[in-house]
């Protein structure tokens, strides 16, 4: 890695805890700690003792967007994204978590939208921020607020750039829960753990793939590849501890995700 | 029909009450049962006196997805989706309404889903269940969760299996009403004669395609298409019924749905 | 215009104010008065003094749809649509605030919602209507509800063609909000000042595409397109000073929208 200290990681109980980590600027973001966080989100997928990802800020802000202050200068890398794809975070396999606890905007909440699911600390401020900077709905912004609270959320947002709480973005439907600061790390962790417990790590890459995959498909394609799908994973590892963990009353225990537990359509695609 | 005892189904007043029928086993699905549901289905669809359908479950369950203990035996087909298409619910012009009586897993929430409306009773039990068997998401289930509640609830109720309420299931717009259990199949029967009185049958079938072809189509294709159905209904028989009821302020009287009420349309698809 | 008087335009500081003008008839919809509103539009995009329009209706209605008792005359054209598509509304790049003085049903629903953002007076009528009368989803109306509120409700609202008034289409997630009657036009008025001031026209017609094609993006396809997007916006003169205007904390003045500020991509699709 070339700038690790931009964003930290540890695993905790099988949880990888990334951390933007430019307190300083509130963790605006500069292309380096783009590339920190895309090669820490690879790294906590290949590793198979990391059942869920947690993903939140040093000190008070999560991730405001771009830093407009930060020019590339001779150790910045030119552009973030010819280095490395924005579409990374799509195909991590491991369930994400954003424990959001302060500033979230523009690229910022794009990167919050793109995990799977989003708790926030009390009266966070979040914004779109774009339209008020002469610029687009960048990072997938426009599809993933659409896909998650409908059109006519996404263009409110989008449009008017206002400023909006982490209660009124739960009650949008744009957060799972809004949880007390102190907290909300440790809840994130503990839901990231329930995940990785309960749930088998190759359904739930799966069950993520399928999702994505359902914006585009009919119901018939949809319930066609559930169809193939269903029948592989008959053939997995897991189905026999799942279905034996249920009839013994008790929690199951799961191979963690590896290339030997992916089903085979996801090299595919 | 082989196994008609498996779902039961009677004609009150023009309203088709289906009735999966396995009490003791909480109406957990078998192939068997799968089969005589559809079939159940099919007939309905074609009866010329039914105008709507309910589908409840005998007992304390409604169907808490397929029957892990039922094994296929002599009389069982060896899968059902060898014998029947899983996608007969969706070619169903009639209206389906689900009453969800008790616990509604795996299969049979999406079972649920493929409804067009449901009432439930309160505090049922309702779970995806798959991630934590090590399955993944069968017979459409991502595609309909995110397609009525967005991708954010459809991740969160996939990803962690975990059991929500009736209450809950209504917040989150997976339910349209929660009904008191002593009333809720009268109440889904009121219901269904309130669609099957005021509302076309022909017009009813032609919007329950146009909701589910607008999936995978852009607004611009979604309204060429109405443009094209729009003309194609004016020289139908139920609009002139449908105007003059409503200049005349009593209730209309349309033709049930048949092959020649049908707009042509629906042959190419 | 050929038929000016029904609807009227008038524009209050940078805002375009359209109103439905046959009361008599409550603003029930006819051929002219659909082309009149059309090129009240297109008239509105393309006036450079014109950042944001607001859509109301005269006297106690909104519109109730297509008026039934008008039949095409000598003075009237033939079909509206044969005459000015009716997509025209998807092309418009101004941002476009409903304010829904009074009933809004089957044709004035969809034309509420092929707005961006909508508030209605309290207690207003609401109704898809076309199921009653042996029509189909008209103008796009499974698709917009579908996009905004989800599979569930459009079904629900199309199939059973019930009343809903403002307040339960607020919570539906149809409306951005209820508004007291008294006040309507002028928080519309509010609305769109705030947009037109705070966010680049050019901007905001680009989100609104990005919005639309969204509904048939995959995510990697609408991030890729995005990055596009984003270094053309780059180039472009309004991020200079929505940068500046953010650092200086004062408000941006952005360039009206005309052919140069647009988006070349805007041009192929």
């Amino acid at each position: 890695m070339r700038h690790p200290e931009l964003c930290t990681a540890e695993t905790i109980d099988g949880v990888a805890v990334l951390r933007f980590n430019r307190p300083d600027r509130l963790n605006g973001m500069t292309g380096n700690m783009e590339v920190a966080y895309y090669e820490r989100l690879l790294a906590a997928d290949a590793d198979p003792e990391v059942r869920a990802i947690v993903v939140t800020g040093t000190g008070r802000g999560w991730c405001p967007g771009a830093d407009l202050a930060a020019r590339p200068g001779p150790g910045d890398e030119p552009l973030p994204n010819t280095i490395m794809p924005t579409t990374i975070p799509l195909g991590i396999g491991t369930p994400m978590i954003a424990a959001i606890n302060g500033a979230c905007a523009g690229m910022g909440l794009a990167l919050a939208l793109q995990c799977d699911l989003r708790l926030a600390a009390p009266g966070v401020k979040f914004t779109t921020a774009f339209a008020q900077r002469g610029l687009i709905a960048e990072y997938g912004l426009a599809w993933l607020l659409r896909e998650i609270a409908g059109r006519a959320v996404a263009l409110d947002l989008l449009l008017s750039a206002r400023v909006v709480r982490s209660e009124e973005m739960r009650d949008l439907g744009l957060l799972t829960r809004v949880v007390d600061a102190d907290d909300l790390v440790d809840e994130a962790i503990t839901l990231a753990r329930q995940l990785g417990g309960g749930s088998s790590p190759a359904s739930m890459a799966t069950i993520k793939r399928q999702t994505t995959r359902a914006a585009t498909q009919s119901l018939a394609e949809a319930m066609a590849e559930a169809d193939a799908l269903m029948h592989e994973s008959l053939r997995g590892a897991d189905v026999a501890e799942g279905v034996q963990s249920f009839l013994d009353k008790r929690e199951a225990r799961f191979a963690p995700l590896g290339h030997g537990t992916r089903f085979g359509w996801m090299d595919d695609d």
